[in-house]
């Protein structure tokens, strides 16, 4: 009899309903917390009675030769065995007989699985926050490569006004520095212990949660064990992270395919992270950005998943939670891999700077200063922005540049600007000109690299 | 070089990349559609020239060798090799040499990959109309087991009007029957052939496809090849069906889950469908189903993960949508095990009739039968209505069944109606006094039986 | 008393209450269904004697009065009547007193709404697939009036192989034609009538529903009334089609935006479907694309909002379905006005034909129709890809075209090629080289072009 | 002219266009925000010398007359107006003339409209906060008011221990603690002032962000402007949020829906919050609860409608963001009024206690009790735990409680533990049994109790 529960049960498991159910090859995974959470708990019941000292120790160090054993990929699985869980409790019986089975003391697969998901949790969190910082360090060098680089800046795809490169890399970090707040408060939360909740209730015996808690790390313990059994908010809370990461990236990703084409010919991509085609001779595909684009969505799917397996369950546990796991380990490495790409992607990808600047003057992208010009002169700035339309106007039919105006153009819309005007025409000059807190002024980019670079301990 | 398209690339491909972007451990999976796509592509070069005779049969012959080793499990699989298409390629020429070298002749992996899935997706959507079919014959034979049984039908889960078991039954083969319906349209529109579209445009080598079409068992070939290259509609479309398939299974293992609690107690689930409690010994828990029911979520995830996949992606091929496999091929391995636990779980399950029978009289499951028996007398509906709904408050506050009460307070309501009220008062009365087309009237649900049968041919 | 069954309460109901659960405001635009299948109803009751055909004459027209007064905009809507349903009946019974009370007969609101619904489902299949056809028309006239313009065709956004404009724009034609064939068979399954199946048992009162069937040209009548009454099926196979349409027009979308940049330049929207900046004076942005691109992301999520709404109800109706005509009006009305834009920007955007021109020799464009005509003088197809790849690189290093390069570079990789190869090379002539079915020869993409016609009735 | 934009354009806006982009219909909403934002930018143009301060102080005045006019319903809104923005700039300049022209200076639409919809989520956090205070109010409420009852706790539906209902209650005000923490932290994040990054890359005038960060509360600034152009993280988390508020209220709507059914029986719901049938007049439905769990699927697309919106989009600002608003505004409705509904419902519930006390023995609520009491008497749990699973199976087959065995039974599997093993039978008994922290021991649900009320400081 191989299951933990058969006692009141008189037909057997039918096979097909056993690959059905089984969870084994999908929580293997968490045999590692599985073990150090049983280990606690065993230390524990030794510390409380329930187990004399020297049984808690046999327990612990058969626990630690079981995960050697699966380490070195000796353990034999079984969907008969269902998951993890069955298949250590039931090597430490083979090895210790009577006193394995006094393991389970005072909890249940219910508490004993979230366990060991937080455990794995705060592991997955901890690497997916340094991924995020690598990523953000690739952008900060990239960033400081690219210093004096300006690009065109875009609204609605449409070339709108200048920007240092500098700037753009920063915009990014800001947006993985919310990711990696989202995962603190996340990690911060999920942090509680639910071992000794049990299936549901709680337990008769005179357990010490609080001891288990500490030997594990945790910040304090579930308070509520009806909660416990039926809360997977951290599995989802998680997930919706790491979507807003895979989404973060799907953006960066596919402005990273537009720059690499041949119409934006911004981007050199190295070959390493492109493929070819089977038929076309001469391709080079960015296959790398567009599977990091795509799978954004798989990641949003995982999410989906979740939210839709827990509305309308009652509480407490239900089997459809097993399902979490599924979703919670696909979206995690998904993440892992693509944050890794990306910071590869960053640090190799190399801008054509000639190519970029010798288009720069293209789209007007000095407009926007020359209306700020304008207000500064006193002219309203709706009439200033409706000034500088006409004047974009003009310099479109006669297929010029704004700075290519005769200077009377200027006058008309704001008497006495004189030669001053063309002192922020040109994007050079555009650029410059910038002065706001937080805007792609050189100043300003200068202080935010300075502070990332704190920030991120470089 | 083991790739099929390096010759304009320099770098080596980085091993984390390889990793990143392979397909082979999902695409392996068509290893037998590829074969036979291939062999169709490689008589068809043969037929026009493009190949000799004997050229397109060593071809043949040498992929039908190549698809017993896969079968054998004697193909090594590598990353480094991408794809199914790479892998079979790769292992012809090396039986071939310069032979092999022509297979690829007038085709790209763009139109290749959906071919084969096309060719897969026949056989799934056929497997799937099998099991549904069965699920159906499993259902009406539910029905036919419980031709008399009586259970208390609802609506916002409480009690409303009595139904045959049957009629319930018969209820879920009409929603199993539509999604046939929907396979079948799927099948239908899914089945032209891509092949010879090539990468985007066509081939300028004089091939037929047509031919290949025919040999294939397609109805016709896409039309455009733009269209082809990125088209995933018949996928997305497939794993749309599946997700109702997969709701509807929700809905009645929701349903089902109910009956087995104590509380309502209506059924008695086998206890090979069931599983225990790791701490709780006397438990028995309906894991199959909350499994069914759960995984509805995924399913439908799935479908998410597709649509959100294709958003805004532009004309033609993108990598991207190598991804359309893995929510493929997870949704339908769901779909068909799901389904095959219900049809097992419908067949076994058995109803506790006389707890069933004994709490029949409760929720005046007649009251709306009392309602047209007055409309019948003249009563307008709603009148009737509210004079029921009084007669049911008097019962509730007597604690009594509507046919308990005193004649006069019928009489009250419906002068003259006399005795004839007590013929359509209690459940079984109620039941036998249904008559309309579609109805739980016992003759309607025999007509729809003996149509059912037919149906499916048993 | 304004509700209809409120016989057995006594509490009065909240006005909070009330304005949680009305759906009047979502419904109130199906009245004129509710009037028709209201009208068809109360025949059926006069021609089986539940009325005189005197009064159901009269309650036809009293129900043609209360349209009336609902399309002149004079009936008052109250949460406090729930539902359109109850607004109308109750119009009824105040001009009709106790005849009005006689109308509900042998039906039921769970039943009423669905056959409303249906019947509006219909007229809005007919009207989006009416829109999709003018889209259709729009991207013939299109392709009709860029008849000899070739466009590079892009895979993974990297410049492919030529295409023509029109081969481009037959391309979504294909795609809309799937998408009406889907609208078909979703209202051919749709097309049966549930009303009459009453709450969720049927009746047992002796009416027609075949004969109200025919009169609202139903193709027959929902066979099973537990089915009719938890039947959602139609409502989100309907949101899954437009889903599709919805991305589809999306995709189309996100091309035209990236075609409408500087970058690209290949297209100019005209001034009438763009917005400009309340701060960049230069800005001419594609929001009407913009927004087509992103309520695709809404249709989607109507239809996931459906999906999860039916998760796990157990038969029959639950009042969850109420919120079902949100999502599905909300999916219908996006759609409908996305393909109006689409229709017209289609109709007047202009390529800039000679801009794309000069840009169509890069890319290598005419590097697959190379390699087919190496293939053609035998060269085996492998060897010919790895041949053009290597010509390629070395033009990419000299920074010239395949057509630049000397006849000998060619000669080394097909001996005796000669002259000849310089007929394939060069854009024009690499797409004046496809042949194959399907492709864009211009001779298919005449022929298709043809059949557009004609199958649009032009 | 009306737009803010119109310079350099020629055609004329088509009406059809002006009604598929405007969002006046949606962000009208925001108008006190908008007026709000405006008067705190205006003073500091007047401070940093960009306006006089006679001017700003006229624009303060201004605005805050026009924010009467709206507040009495007298601003006529126009779809040709687009937005909120435009409505009120233009009612300015209507009032002001040029002095209305100078407020849009150093600013843009793009960031405008994010402040605006910060100012709004604070509000809408808070009062989010303040409804799952009150519902935990309710819950702690319920909880005190049923201090002594016992529940069947579930697990998988099926029967597994005894629990307070207290301590369910408590399970409840703990789930939505953790609501309320993420809403903390989502207000934490998102309260940073966009206004002045403009369009997407700063200002060239000399702006003071600084300050109107303090006088509109915000903890800072956002400090890149091409981040604050294109970020909606702050929106998305939001909707987040509000998800698992719906699916935690889903989880218990289901569970009322459940206990509301007459096969549970626990639960008397007040007629205010049912409604009846149209047909069936003794039907008491729990509409509301149903809309609740239904509309927790609305929740939950809003959320997936956001997450599809943002996919892909490369920086900084897209129209596809507008968006936006339409699924922030549908799920912070749905949650407020589900919230109001279910404190109610949570308040005026009211438990059938006798009849649940009446089914407490149904189940063998105190199977894990009893094994636990073999556990301190030596037994290894394992053992135990078959020992009273056989125990189970025989007291199933003679239909009698655990309680009912005789003595001899229990020696047999715990010898020596005599008639001490009745002490813990019996619901009651194994209830007090429970010992461990967080479990359902009346003790820890006080002390539960009692730091709830502290936390809610009631």
């Amino acid at each position: 009899m191989s299951k933990t529960w058969g006692g009141r049960f008189s037909g057997e498991t039918d096979r097909r309903v056993e690959a059905f159910t089984e969870s084994i090859s999908i929580d293997r995974r968490l045999y590692r917390h599985d073990i150090r959470a049983s280990q606690a708990h065993a230390r524990m019941l030794g510390s409380v009675g329930l187990l004399t000292p020297e049984e808690a120790e046999q327990i612990v160090r058969a626990l630690g030769d079981i995960e050697g054993v699966i380490e070195r990929g000796e353990m034999e699985f079984s969907t008969a065995l269902e998951d993890i869980h069955t298949h250590i409790e039931r090597a430490l019986i083979e090895r210790l007989g009577d006193l394995g089975r006094k393991l389970h003391t005072g909890r249940s697969r219910n508490d004993q699985v979230v366990t060991d998901v937080k455990l794995w949790l705060r592991e997955a969190i901890d690497a997916q926050d340094q991924s995020l910082a690598q990523l953000q360090m690739a952008l900060l060098g990239a960033a400081e490569k690219n210093r004096e680089l300006i690009l065109p800046g875009y609204t609605h795809l449409q070339r709108a006004q200048p920007v240092l490169a500098a700037h753009y890399f920063l915009a990014y970090i800001e947006k993985f520095q919310r990711d990696r707040d989202r995962l603190a408060d996340c990690r911060r939360r999920a942090n509680l212990l639910p071992l000794g909740t049990a299936a549901l209730a709680g337990s008769s015996l005179p357990i010490d949660r609080e001891r288990v808690a500490r030997e594990l790390g945790f910040s304090g313990i579930v308070e509520n064990s009806l909660d416990a059994s039926s809360d997977r908010d951290f599995v989802i809370e998680y997930v919706f992270v790491l979507s807003l990461v895979a989404l973060h990236l799907s953006g960066w990703a596919e402005e990273w395919i537009l720059w690499a084409t041949s119409e934006f010919g911004f981007l050199d991509l190295p070959d390493a992270y492109c493929t070819g085609s089977s038929i076309m001779p001469q391709k080079k595909n960015p296959d790398v950005l567009e599977l990091i684009r795509g799978r954004a969505a798989r990641v949003t799917a995982d999410l989906q998943n979740l939210l839709m397996l827990v509305k309308g369950l009652p509480l407490a546990y239900n089997r459809d939670l097993q399902e979490d796991k599924v979703a919670l380990f696909d979206a995690n490495d998904i993440v892992e891999s693509s944050l890794e790409m990306a910071a590869l992607i960053v640090s190799q990808g190399r801008f054509r700077e000639s190519a970029i600047r010798e288009k720069l003057d293209r789209g007007f992208l000095d407009a926007t200063t020359l209306m700020e010009f304008l207000v500064k002169r006193g002219v309203p700035m709706r009439s200033a922005h409706e000034a500088v339309g006409k004047l974009v106007r003009t310099s479109e039919e006669r297929g010029c540049r704004l700075e290519d105006l005769p200077a009377e153009d200027f006058e008309s819309v704001a008497p006495g600007s004189g030669g001053e005007v063309f002192k922020v025409l040109g994007v050079s000059n555009a650029l410059a000109a910038f002065q706001s807190a937080g805007s792609t002024a050189p100043a300003e980019v200068n202080k935010r690299l300075e502070y990332s670079r704190r920030r991120l301990g470089t």
